[in-house]
């Protein structure tokens, strides 16, 4: 176990951090915000004068194994949280640390889930780094560090921490060298995004207010500056946000094969053709569900499409309050929960392409059962999938299971419905945001009691790193020194 | 494929049902229910002509392969179910069809939910009847029937219809011959359940009482012939139910150890001792957690107890309306669903073997992300698992999953709250009968719509049959001619 190597990522990452930040604390200046503004920049200090300490340990090599992936990702996205809290309960923003941990954890892990029941009397500043870590938590910070700086002969440490902290059951090299694949999904990243805040300043939407939702669409986070989310903005500027939201549940590698005139083959995409089979199909039953609740059919397609977009791709955005729409609606929505978007995507759920690997992986074990001495293979975009893959995905569900129960029968000791509980534990274990009843897209999470909401946050960081990461952090085999 | 073979053995089911209708004749003889004698007797005799008409088409060979095993238990299911319904819908008793079958499906797969809103207003003869099919239904007649014809040179036969049939990821064989296990497993279903008979008599209970409450508890169904269920029973009889139905939870093969004084085997039992563990810290847990809500100590611990082994076992009696109960128990209720009996019982659910089964392989794959180059086999009682039997188990879960979403997906087109649709498809899924909301325990199912309602019946089928066989009846490689 390379112990220094862990030590080095981790105040590497919280430099990272300390310069994004930096923001922050330019508006809480310009805006006059003093106590955000001293919270920010102590926060901005401390991490940085604390990233020094690694020159004092030195690590011997480089070299990043598969323990070392699991271990220095699920450390770095606790570190990272535990720090990026300060600025909220330094500034007495939000009084309480549990809760600020709590509000950083589910930005970082793009899940919207949110404790303010005042949104818009929070600083300027802390807003916009609020809606920045969904942004940085989107396409996951330790690869990108990775991909930026040289790792010597360590060649394989970019494979093991972007098996660790990507989305989707496999990692896609889009090109040979896994550096420069990286690089290329940042850019599409970046791209994408000045393209969604371009088209919503066209809108007419203030420069912070575009900046903030788009931060909150790219990163599949949710957390808008508005108590009402974005029910207060045009239809217009609310459309492009449901365009964008289902654009980043999309696996970025569909967008390089675009870039690359290979538009058959993301034709062929087969978790494509699901995720927006489902999408579609989905709006479809709501807009006629909900029907009878708007004046026009426009109104209420325009409403579903925005509510499954934000539902699927696990956004959390809301323009209108689903707590009070039809049970088939509900239940709909709830389901969409757990299949969430596409791998390589920066939304959360169990993926498309997991349940899709499952559905195959199904149909293979029955015809095994009627036939036991045939052989098969599952196949997916024409290509057998390794067993290992498809073992990881099985344990994976298992896992996820048992930490939904687990998780569901903890935060029920604070006796709120069961529909409060369990959409609760699924909003964050998914990374959504919004639940039903008293997590509703109007409500929030601040009536939890602190044990409840550390066991929220675990299951926010166990879904946003698909659960193993997390999980090695409690399994004493993976710190053994050899 | 042996179509004739199949054929023979619904034929020969129909037989077995005849024969097991003719105590209700009697009943309703006796107490001059005429509707109700006559709707019975018509079934015995047509079900009995029926079955003649497997000599004009007799099987060329006697042979059940897996597919056959597979397709014959489900449509024996599905048939005799079919036929079961007549008595309740011929007489009047109960109108319709669909609600008869729900009903009776509901009997035979010994999940104990029921349309009916007025109990105590049902023929003897009928209530009789709908309460032995809980107590056909838990060992599976199938098995019975192999168990008891010779079946000449297909000696793999019985293994195939038992692997389809009784509940667990595997199929124990308690002495070196199948058909003399069956035998044993028979005998011990019997004996147990006249000794609660005799301890339900005992307590001062009628003997039509006795027999149907027996019925329940050893299918562990659920079926009651009163209106609130077991609620005005005295404690005692409340008392001797919660332990039996424990009993009826546990695996066969421990009763079978401890009859050949095998004490030390039966100690070290995994599954055993996960199930007590569970059993008992739930018991714990909602003790503590109703204790306001009763006036001592010892009423709430009964009424936990019982609630806790009703639910686990999946039975599904009631002595107490736990759909008023604190949010925790609530909650811990709802995931015992999910849990279910130990493998090899008459109850429901997952099995606790499979829940084991599936952390032990979750904790093998953690190890193997961690030492890439390791190699490890699930142990369960010393024994290492085959490899089949995991993957099968995964297959199961994943199956699971997707019927359930699938199924409140379709309920929920009923438009009743998310947790009368959820709880309605778990109990059935599971079949354990009460649900929570709508369907709690003083609620019935009644006010579902026809489709509904066989899409619930489906889910009780696949849910006694573990999934597969009823899956097969849909996959059209299973009836294919070779």
């Amino acid at each position: 176990m390379n112990y220094r190597m862990i030590f080095r990522l981790i105040c590497y990452i919280l430099r990272v951090e300390a310069v994004c930040l930096l923001p922050s604390v330019g508006i809480s200046l310009f805006h006059h915000e003093t106590p955000a503004l001293l919270a920010t920049a102590a926060a901005v200090v401390g991490s940085a004068l604390f990233s020094l300490l690694t020159y004092l340990f030195p690590p011997k090599d480089k070299q990043i194994g598969a323990r070392e992936g699991f271990l220095s990702v699920a450390l770095c996205w606790v570190v990272v949280s535990l720090v990026g809290a300060l600025p909220f309960c330094l500034s007495g923003a939000v009084p309480s640390y549990v809760d600020s941990l709590f509000e950083t954890v589910s930005g970082f892990t793009t899940t919207g889930a949110s404790i303010l029941t005042d949104i818009e009397a929070m600083p300027m500043g802390l807003l916009y780094w609020r809606s920045f870590t969904h942004w940085l938590g989107g396409m996951g910070v330790l690869v990108f560090l990775l991909a930026v700086i040289p790792m010597g002969k360590g060649k394989n440490s970019l494979l093991h921490v972007m098996r660790a902290e990507s989305p989707g059951p496999q990692v896609d090299k889009l090109v040979p060298k896994l550096q420069d694949s990286a690089k290329i999904l940042y850019a599409i990243y970046i791209g994408l995004t000045l393209l969604q805040v371009v088209l919503l300043l066209l809108g007419g939407m203030p420069l912070f207010d575009a900046l903030t939702t788009a931060y909150g669409t790219a990163g599949t986070g949710g957390f808008a500056i508005k108590g009402d989310s974005l029910m207060g903005y045009s239809p217009y500027l609310q459309a492009v946000c449901t365009v964008f939201m289902a654009l980043f549940g999309v696996n970025f590698s569909i967008f390089y094969l675009i870039l690359l005139r290979q538009f058959l083959k993301v034709l062929k995409n087969q978790e494509l053709l699901m995720y927006l089979g489902l999408m579609l199909g989905s709006i479809a039953v709501i807009t006629w569900d909900i029907l009878p609740l708007y004046s026009q059919v426009g109104e209420a397609l325009h409403q579903a499409a925005f509510q499954v977009s934000s539902i699927m791709t696990t956004t959390g955005f809301a323009t209108a309050d689903f707590n009070q729409w039809p049970a088939l609606s509900k239940t709909l929505l709830v389901l969409l929960m757990f299949v969430g978007a596409c791998a390589g995507s920066t939304g959360g759920g169990m993926k498309v392409a997991r349940v899709l690997l499952l559905c195959k992986a199904g149909r293979r074990n029955v015809k095994r059962m009627l036939r036991p001495r045939s052989v098969s293979q599952v196949h997916m975009d024409g290509q057998a999938v390794n067993e290992e893959v498809l073992q990881n995905t099985y344990s994976y569900l298992a896992l996820y299971g048992a930490i939904m129960a687990l998780s569901i029968f903890i935060v029920a000791v604070d006796e709120f419905s069961l529909e409060t509980n369990a959409t609760a534990v699924i909003a964050c274990l998914n990374n959504i945001g919004p639940g039903l009843d008293l997590v509703g897209p109007m409500g929030n999470y601040a009536a939890f009691s602190p044990i409840s909401k550390l066991v929220l946050s675990f299951d926010m960081l166990a879904g946003r790193l698909e659960l193993f990461p997390m999980l090695m952090l409690m399994v004493p085999m993976a710190w053994r020194r050899t």
